[in-house]
């Protein structure tokens, strides 16, 4: 079963924003083993769209649009895919109450021009819209499925996963289900190497190892008709690669470090609190993302000055001046302190030079020193990391959060 | 003049990234005038590639390519179009060189399959690529014109920068300047009202406005032949908007808040420390995203927990318990205790409920008290924002520097 991808937005042809929409739909009906042969973004054009629309009829199983289901007269894809089908557009009154309501609800009134956003063709499929006012439609016509959503990403992906996915996985009969091991702490071509006989033989289960952003994620994909047959076909492979890789796999469900932080913090009762210098509250900012991160995470401080360090975390004057602000001494007071003051049973701090400027032969920039603590338990680790300012603050904040996943597991600091 | 862009690449459409590369070509063709009706996505198969180039010929003058220009078998571009245009591939030994120099300069050898991409459809302009082993090329042919570039971004973009774009300049003889107004504090649909009349009429330049993460950018685009002439265009337009927005626009040449807060701090000699509960570390983080940021910031506190911001901050127990972590005492009583004990000329101190937890009737998610002082110039604001965590944090956090904005310039709140 073959599909393409038709974005219909102006702004998209004027580089106004990417089309990632077609990225979202391409990565879930490969999940779905169902091939993606196209991608096309055509303007706001009654012509072209037509035109481009009658193609990618003749030559797919499958045609997903997305965009210009919106209320203005730019908004063109129902009624051009309803005249190249031939069917009418039919009114539906439910939609029209749920939109109506949908303005209610923010203190707001329905405008005329909305009402044809309750129009659809007729003896489609209503793709519900819980997130704006367009609701989109699939149409089954001649054994080809012309499926029709917004373009918003905030409402197109969960009209997606809610609706779409299940029926086309009904249709295909098969699905595929993943693994996302998430891997710090070791390089992509040392993964490779470590797993080179299984990534060379590999047919079902797949193994895809991917980097990014100072990570690497490796992807374990099953192909498959129902799920016990997906745990069965993929557990032995994630096992095996568990074994190999060993400490370095911190999650097998494609949570983020931080929130991988959370859990354990939480399920062993710890408190956190954290220093940053040059990372600036980034680090206290990841934590605090998580909903419900005020029960594991206290405080934080921004010392960015030597004043604020000392003042804040009694770091010396004499530790700063003879070892300077970035240095194994001042990140050990920077947590010693930290702890002393707040009695956090879990700390960190991070001290470095982030760049562009600031580095100097002895201390480049990317030199950073991390200090941790689990109750008693006290780790500092020296690193030279490389990248612009934005990666080296972002690259000390993975391995702060590393730090204190090793701490609270016993595991041994890389 | 037409133009289209094809990329050609399985990895886009098996969603693994999103076609970037058209949307940086499209915004830069957009500064020439060069309107876009398509983009497509093609995988690294032969047939579909030449189809879908032919059809592109056929109506667009220029077609520009992105990918399938590497070593390995897959990489069928320059075969593909040199057959549709019906033209031979020629070697350059220039670029055998250069190509065998760029492995040397990385202590590697040049592999056999490198060869291939040395040669070049006769007669066609070569695209030196500074990042790779790939060359691009023009080829000119019957008043069209094809445009090869390679797939990796960091890779094209010079290209295009660096020889694409001066080619099309010089074809089309017109260049596109713009200006980006930025604005905070109003909405929309306010500033469509506000400036409908200039809206409807516009000719030359152009106004587009833009909602995006809290904020609305509006881009006045003058479309002429040089320099001089695009300014005065510009201006006239530009003023008239700013006189019908006044205080809401914070810049005219694109920059993010936190950068003009920057500027402001540091020709007004200010030192900032910021004091933050629900956003966490953001705030901080913004700003000392900003290399440099050390001689204006000095000190950040996450006063995550109320002892934090009883012990950090000075706040009374009192004041805790009578009125409640939100509320203005607190974020007034945050501040000031925050210039007390820092001795800083500017502060800023944030306290709110971010969600999705942790609102009530009386204090409902999304309610944000924003306290900042510059010198002994004291404000507080009350918010009641909405939208998920992210965007509550993310709004508060510009709230925080448009009020620093606004005290440090001496304009009124809004």
């Amino acid at each position: 079963m073959t599909a393409e991808i038709l974005a219909v937005g102006t702004e998209i042809l004027m580089g106004q924003i990417a089309n990632t929409n077609a990225q979202y739909i391409s990565r879930r009906l490969a999940e779905l083993g169902i091939n993606v042969y196209f991608h096309t973004v055509v303007g706001d054009n009654a012509g072209r769209l037509e035109e481009t629309l009658k193609r990618a009829l003749s030559r797919s199983d499958i045609v997903i649009t997305t965009g210009g289901l919106g209320p203005t007269k730019d908004d063109l894809t129902k009624e051009t895919i309803s005249r190249a089908l031939n069917r009418n557009l039919v009114l539906h009154e439910d939609i029209l109450e749920k939109i109506k309501n949908y303005f209610e609800k923010r203190n707001r009134k329905m405008s005329e021009i909305n009402i044809k956003q309750a129009y659809l063709p007729e003896n489609s499929i209503v793709i519900p819209n819980p997130n704006g006012t367009a609701p989109g439609c699939i149409i089954e016509d001649g054994g080809k499925m012309v499926i029709m959503l917004p373009g918003p990403p905030k409402e197109m992906q969960p009209m997606f996963d809610e609706t779409v996915f299940n029926y086309l996985r009904q249709k295909t009969g098969i699905m595929l289900v993943s693994k996302m091991l998430k891997i710090f702490g070791i390089g992509e071509s040392d993964i490779e190497t470590r797993l080179m006989d299984l990534i060379e033989n590999q047919s079902n289960p797949t193994i895809a190892p991917y980097a990014s952003q100072g990570e690497v994620t490796i992807r374990v994909t099953a192909c498959c008709s129902n799920h016990d047959e997906a745990a069965a076909l993929l557990s032995p492979v994630v096992g095996e690669i568990k074994s190999r890789l060993g400490d370095f796999v911190y999650s097998e469900d494609g949570e983020p470090l931080e929130k991988v932080v959370f859990n354990l913090l939480k399920e062993n009762r710890l408190v956190l609190a954290t220093a940053e210098s040059c990372t600036g509250g980034l680090l206290a900012g990841k934590i605090t993302d998580i909903p419900g991160s005020s029960e594991v995470f206290e405080r934080g401080y921004v010392t960015y000055s030597n004043r604020a360090k000392a003042e804040d975390l009694g770091v010396s004057w004499d530790t700063l001046n003879k070892y300077g602000a970035v240095s194994r001494e001042t990140a050990v007071e920077m947590v010693t302190g930290l702890k002393n003051k707040t009695g956090a049973s879990a700390g960190v701090a991070i001290t470095g030079i982030a760049g562009p400027g600031g580095g100097t032969e002895e201390k480049p920039v990317g030199l950073v020193y991390i200090a941790a603590y689990v109750n008693d338990n006290i780790v500092c680790k020296k690193l030279q990391l490389s990248g612009n300012r934005e990666r080296i603050r972002n690259d000390s904040c993975l391995n702060a959060l590393d730090m204190l996943r090793r701490l609270i597991l016993g595991m041994e600091q890389r």
